[in-house]
């Protein structure tokens, strides 16, 4: 028989009537014929508020404490999923991840999933039983609960799929899959049937609420054929699968966009060996995340440096870049706090040439200024002020015919 | 290095203040040179909370899964006790049941603890950490988490002692020990300084917010001292162990009192072989609890017996009792809703007669009549009017010298 794995968020186990709703559609699933394996997250913010009552003891509570905690909240969701399957008459058992053979890394808090041993899941399927697996868990080689991270949910579900050799993991979440660019912002965004792993993963900014990144790369390691669909209504969804070039209808499949980011720019920083090495080491010593780096030689003793953070790390950020400068030399720091990425992602750009010549032609035609521009082989993004971000997120969408 | 094991109620660990004053506390037995163990409830009212969701499912709801639902509660509470601990600087481990190595009977809810296996708790108290351990449950042969029935931290918290020859084992409650009667009825009732297992066991409706009865037994069994103290302050609490003779002062240590109680009596029953027998496993069928039993020989061929149960099961049970009255064709059923049951108890009535003449001799001087009486070796009961109860039990307790 079949199997089917299902993950649901949060946000769709966040009461008693939504654990109804979810136990009906798995129900549907049952009765088609097929052998079901569900993961699930904690209910509503549940999580949170464990988080509220560790940090009231200490800021930095011990790590394996701290998911010893955490880890209760998948528990109370999956055991109620399972008491409201058997209520309905369908013969239903929770697991949590030790139970369910999780294996992990020994480090808490964002453990890895090392292996998945499903041998109680497969006797408890034999059994005819729906099965639920707590998410976002696992156990490490001293028989210690351990997490693997927020939004880890997806990652377990993944792993525990390829496990079972799953016909397919859905995940579900509150919007009906991926859209070219976000639906909110241009009415026109079409919703993607299916999109290559790659892609997804480029996408991370508009699928973060929808896909963890970790779960895309281990979908796509093992070829499992990813679902993203709402658990608000019976939609289809987007497939997240290998795309062969035949399918490449388009070279640009989606546009991303973050208005949270700030720009730094060193100029004249002396080009001795190892001094942009010194600056990011400082940088990251404060915990700030360096999204975008560009560097440019101007002359041949000196270098020009740019680089993009969270808009809320910039205060920190600007303080060190301007002390680092002032010590090594530079001749000064130049910044905006409020800039944009706007990213367009692709796999067929690999073999259309042009796009990115495309791009910087529908931004300059519409004097929208580029401040730095990074690239992949599936990726375009550029740095603009963040008041044009709207505008150039829909003429670049509609440029490249993705309302189409 | 000696071993004591401290259990905190679900009153003591209710919130984030209370956990600290229950750190500090263990930090002090610590700094004392003792190895620390401690068993912990669920925080406050969890556990009812999370009886509610279940019950909103399901009014019986699979009882594996409530099982693994209840024990979260457990899981919360013993974490951020370890992370206080840990804050404070002493190293400190939370272990669920099954890691505790606890393991009880397949059946859920209120699964017996079979076995301790001590193991890694002495490891980690060789590792010279404070082990806090979830009260409450543990698991079974087809490791699922069970839990052992409400109040059932107390009987933890004993197995776990027995099995790591501990020195004694503290009960944390919100009064300060065993009284010989209710203190807040009877101004001069005393504390004992210590008590016999057996007496606690009698004294259980007034000891039954102390002591689980099962955990008593359970240090019965062992030869374990108890101590019942309050986490409130530190006086010095009842010690529960064997009382030797010598010891013996007063042959009535404690008075007891429940006044919920209902009572009814079938008159005339014919004298047939198993009739009582069949109406008890009516009541049973009906989930009555009864308590007392008394069956008096009127003529050669017609009984009259008497019983009595919780008051707020009485309703059920007249119905089914004149029904079952006119079925089998008794005389007549009569009934007294409102009686209390008040009791005697204490180890030296064995060797010191007339102890019951006494009790009546008080009763009968002050116009307080006697519905019915019950014996034990250690304990004699009786059925009054509730509307006596207060001034039965003052006469008692100064009766037998336990206001001295």
């Amino acid at each position: 028989m079949k199997i089917i794995v299902q993950k649901y968020g949060g946000t769709s186990v966040g009461s008693i009537e939504k654990i109804q709703r979810v136990a009906d559609r798995i129900i549907t699933n049952k009765e088609k014929g097929y052998h079901m394996v569900v993961i699930v997250s904690a209910m509503g913010d549940f999580t949170d508020e464990l988080v509220s009552l560790a940090k009231q003891i200490d800021p930095n509570p011990s790590g394996r404490e701290y998911d010893a905690l955490l880890a209760t909240g998948e528990s109370i969701s999956s055991s109620l999923l399972a008491m409201m399957l058997t209520s309905k008459g369908h013969d239903a058992i929770s697991l949590t991840g030790w139970q369910a053979g999780v294996y992990t890394e020994d480090t808490p808090n964002k453990a890895k999933i090392l292996d998945v041993k499903p041998d109680r899941i497969q006797g408890e399927l034999t059994d005819n039983k729906i099965v639920i697996v707590n998410g976002f868990q696992g156990i490490n080689s001293d028989d210690d609960i351990t997490t693997i991270g927020r939004g880890g949910s997806d990652t377990s579900a993944v792993a525990i799929a390829a496990a079972l050799k799953a016909e397919c993991c859905e995940i579900y979440t509150d919007v009906d899959g991926v859209y070219t660019t976000n639906p909110s912002l241009v009415k026109e965004a079409k919703k993607h049937n299916f999109i290559d792993y790659d892609e997804m993963l480029e996408l991370a900014s508009l699928g973060a609420q929808v896909l963890h990144p970790r779960a895309v790369e281990g979908a796509k390691a093992y070829g499992l054929k990813l679902v993203v669909r709402s658990s608000y209504n019976f939609n289809e969804g987007t497939i997240v699968r290998e795309v062969s070039d035949m399918e490449i209808k388009n070279p640009v499949t989606g546009i991303a966009y973050d208005e949270n980011t700030s720009k730094i720019a060193i100029k004249g920083l002396p080009d001795k060996p190892g001094i942009a090495g010194d600056l990011f080491t400082e940088l990251a010593v404060a915990s700030i995340n360096v999204d975008m780096i560009v560097q440019s030689n101007q002359t041949d003793d000196h270098n020009d440096i740019a680089f993009t953070m969270p808009r809320d790390e910039y205060k920190t950020a600007i303080e060190l870049t301007e002390a680092f400068s002032k010590k090594v030399g530079a001749k000064g720091v130049t910044s905006k706090e409020n800039v944009s990425k706007v990213s367009i992602v692709g796999v067929g750009m690999v073999s259309s040439p042009g796009v990115a010549a495309k791009m910087f032609s529908i931004l300059g035609t519409n004097k929208i200024n580029i401040d730095l521009i990074t690239t992949s082989e599936i990726k375009i993004s550029c740095i603009i002020d963040t008041e044009e971000t709207d505008k150039t997120v829909k003429l670049l969408h509609s440029g490249f015919n993705l309302d189409k």
